[in-house]
């Protein structure tokens, strides 16, 4: 009998196989531990936790602005209520008895193609009209080209739409927010011009930016890249989920039924943030 | 034919179920989003990413302090190289060319045992300490008999004990917050007065505090209990699984053999953060 | 900068690490597959999947009788329908746009202690009756005791009840098929007793043994442990999983809200298996 | 405050939602469980586990030659050994000490792009073969037109090559059970066809036909659809996820660090099945 050498399938890139693969994320050393060069107790009380994961994903502090964007950002997504699938997936599991770690795994596994995924897809999408920007089209052009171009695949408009907001507050001041941080560029005045161009479509109801819509455009003209814009959507919900999940757990009787147009709120009435953090 | 009705297997408690059931996180209306009261569009710009983290999981803004606390907390687990289990899970995911989410909840499942469940353990051994200082033990007797206990039983001390590092840099650095700040309390007391005890052991090694007894005694303090501790936990480590991830995913060649021996770190060199963030 | 190694926390044993890991499992050598000993395509078309899980997990090919009651505890707990809460969860993954595997995993997620967690618990139970039995008390008596145990314990009694079932007809032909291929022992013999001691408490309603407890009884009987007998619960499973969350992927539109209660079966009629089957 | 309904995002279908929704799976009564039609305790010890996995999916009961090749398939794919990635993740998980479902699913989550994918992509490859094949080409000139297209667009030939074998043993006896059994058709005949023009390819290696491309051209030819056939690796791989998982759980210590080229094979020497069951 011999010892058993990779597993099969797919033949390896020709060149000899490197022993050595590398991180440029985290150097661990006895008693040391670097975070893209700066030591983690040194980070800790000096950068939020959303500052942090800037460093970590994107390799460097981010300035005030980009900070103050990132920390909104992660915030928009927090939490949707107890009716997005995949926080139905939590709930469900979370009903079995399953532990919290989980509960969290199968709600995070729902961040699909149709949740979540409109991040990706409307960066692209704006891309495809900056591409035509710069080659000389005006930005209505633009934006009236590539919104054509969904109507004739039959596709909806990346980032636009919600089946429950007809104005999304959360990308309304997401964008308020990187006006007056003054990070407002192309990808920004790309999506108000397909804004406009699709308020004006003939089906008669207007189409709002959804919260997906201001984050990619956001993301694109911080120059966060679509799979770390991806990466942050998952980072961020993961606290509602559980949240969501923890509260199934201590409030509900296991192994129940749950259908998600049977709930009502109980928590806190809308109260205002106290003075000091207005 | 029928439609089916509930799912089986052990009894329903014996009360009507109600038809209603409720949630007090996050109430969602049209156009309208109240988290724990506060509309999600209010808090984005206003409070921090962790602020946001705490105000769901525990229902109110925290005191500055704690906020900042809570920051510490969230940055001291945010990553811990490319060598933990659960890293591991996500990066063998990672290069089945598995999505991102996969990935994280691959890494998510194996927060298990063994690896963070030592907070919520630890919490519990520093209150049982407690009970016996209520009692009238003074702290160095409550750690002393603690500590037998689990020498007793064979097992480790909970929240101590790195096979890394002989100082746990995040530990110092959480405690010399908590200090700062004036949350210390009685949990940190006893878990300096179990550090006192423990090192005092005849097994020739000391056996510093661990990350996980810090955030444990820290948690203990500022009342948060061991569930939302454990919440915290795996919220905190999700952006490195990501990062992690990620990076298999864009430096490494599919469905590579992984051996966690064989890496380097090629990152930035150790650096200080800019003068205006210290 | 250094190359990582370990990643932390809890000392490893005293001994030396070994270099070499071992594996009992599959042996892979090119052009060679042996499973447990047996080449695997000598294996294909001479034994069924349901003796080839039991060979994997069990180390040998399983006699006759044991391989019909095998294949009939994988029968047994194939589907459950739409409700279970694991089957839920797996839909509203699916109902996200997730690829299947996501929807698996989701759906394993929540074999929970719920759900599933039974049949360790029972086969535990049925050992401490005969364990009585052992030093010398009669079936009843010994079936008494540890029913009395659980009400004492404020505990139901694992194995029996079903909120849906008031006779559960796999239990009864479970139980049967291990009665006709002699397979049956004092397990079984046991969980009478302890279906007869149930049967006559006085809170009026008949409580039958459920497919977990007739579970942990036939494995009980035939010497497979309680983690496989958790290992089979959950192999069984997945293709019922799988076929839920593909049939939403392929019958219902994305992103919709499921209530458990509001589905109707339209399937096929109620039909025998053709004669040479029976 | 009122209930939310709905989740968000993407507009739903236009027509009104039915507030029924439907499956063709598993009727679930009181005392009564029909899969497809049949009730579950009459398909219990008549018909296979595999039987029944094929009985789910697809709607009926297989001819004795298609549940052959059903178990053949399914017993194919069981297990490969502790190193492909998938494992490696449940085994990072199982060292965590994570319970044996959580092991599955992170092993589940493996199942990608590159690892069981090529089933699907296999198929659709023979697929376009075939079409050529209606239109009036030879097997041959179809064959070859689908190599070049992969070989123009840089791609491996789905199906085709193994990292570790050289001739692959299970797909030479799934092709032998599918000529013996009189199901080989045209998947089988195209996929022999591109093995002959992929093997006279001049870079020097013969490239075997693997068992992912097997089980394609099988699944083709007994009318198994891509999606299905997908179905069927992930249930037929979860027995060796969970052999695995466990056997790490039993046999190693926590929180190891696992390097997949150090394991050694220790288990049954090479043996013949017993002389009844050849």
């Amino acid at each position: 009998m011999t010892k058993a050498r990779g597993n099969g399938k797919k033949p390896a890139p020709a060149k000899a196989p490197e022993t050595q693969w590398r991180t440029a994320l985290t150097c661990i050393e006895p008693n040391k531990i670097l975070m893209r060069g700066y030591p983690l107790d040194e980070i800790m009380g000096r950068l939020t936790f959303g500052e942090s994961i800037y460093l970590l994903l994107m390799g460097e502090v981010p300035s005030p602005g980009i900070g103050s964007l990132m920390e909104a950002i992660l915030v928009s997504f927090i939490d949707h209520g107890a009716t997005p699938p995949s926080t139905l997936a939590a709930r469900n599991t979370a009903t079995t008895g399953a532990p919290l770690r989980a509960c969290v795994a199968a709600g995070v596994l729902g961040f699909g193609r149709y949740h979540g995924g409109d991040i990706e897809s409307c960066m692209q999408f704006l891309d495809a009209g900056l591409e035509l920007v710069r080659k000389g089209a005006s930005y209505k052009d633009a934006a009236t080209t590539i919104v054509e171009r969904c109507i004739e695949a039959g596709e909806a408009i990346p980032g636009f739409g919600h089946r429950f907001h007809t104005r999304d507050p959360r990308a309304a001041r997401l964008f308020q927010m990187a006006l007056e941080l003054e990070v407002e560029a192309h990808h920004i005045q790309m999506i108000r011009a397909v804004e406009l161009v699709a308020g004006a479509l003939p089906d008669g109801h207007a189409v709002p930016v959804n919260i997906d819509g201001a984050i990619a455009a956001v993301c694109g003209d911080i120059g966060i890249p679509p799979e770390i814009a991806n990466a942050l959507f998952i980072i961020s919900r993961v606290p509602g989920i559980a949240a969501q999940a923890h509260e199934e757990r201590v409030r509900e009787h296991p192994m129940r039924s749950i259908d998600p147009k049977e709930h009502t709120y109980d928590g806190a009435g809308q109260r205002r943030l106290p003075d000091k953090r207005r």
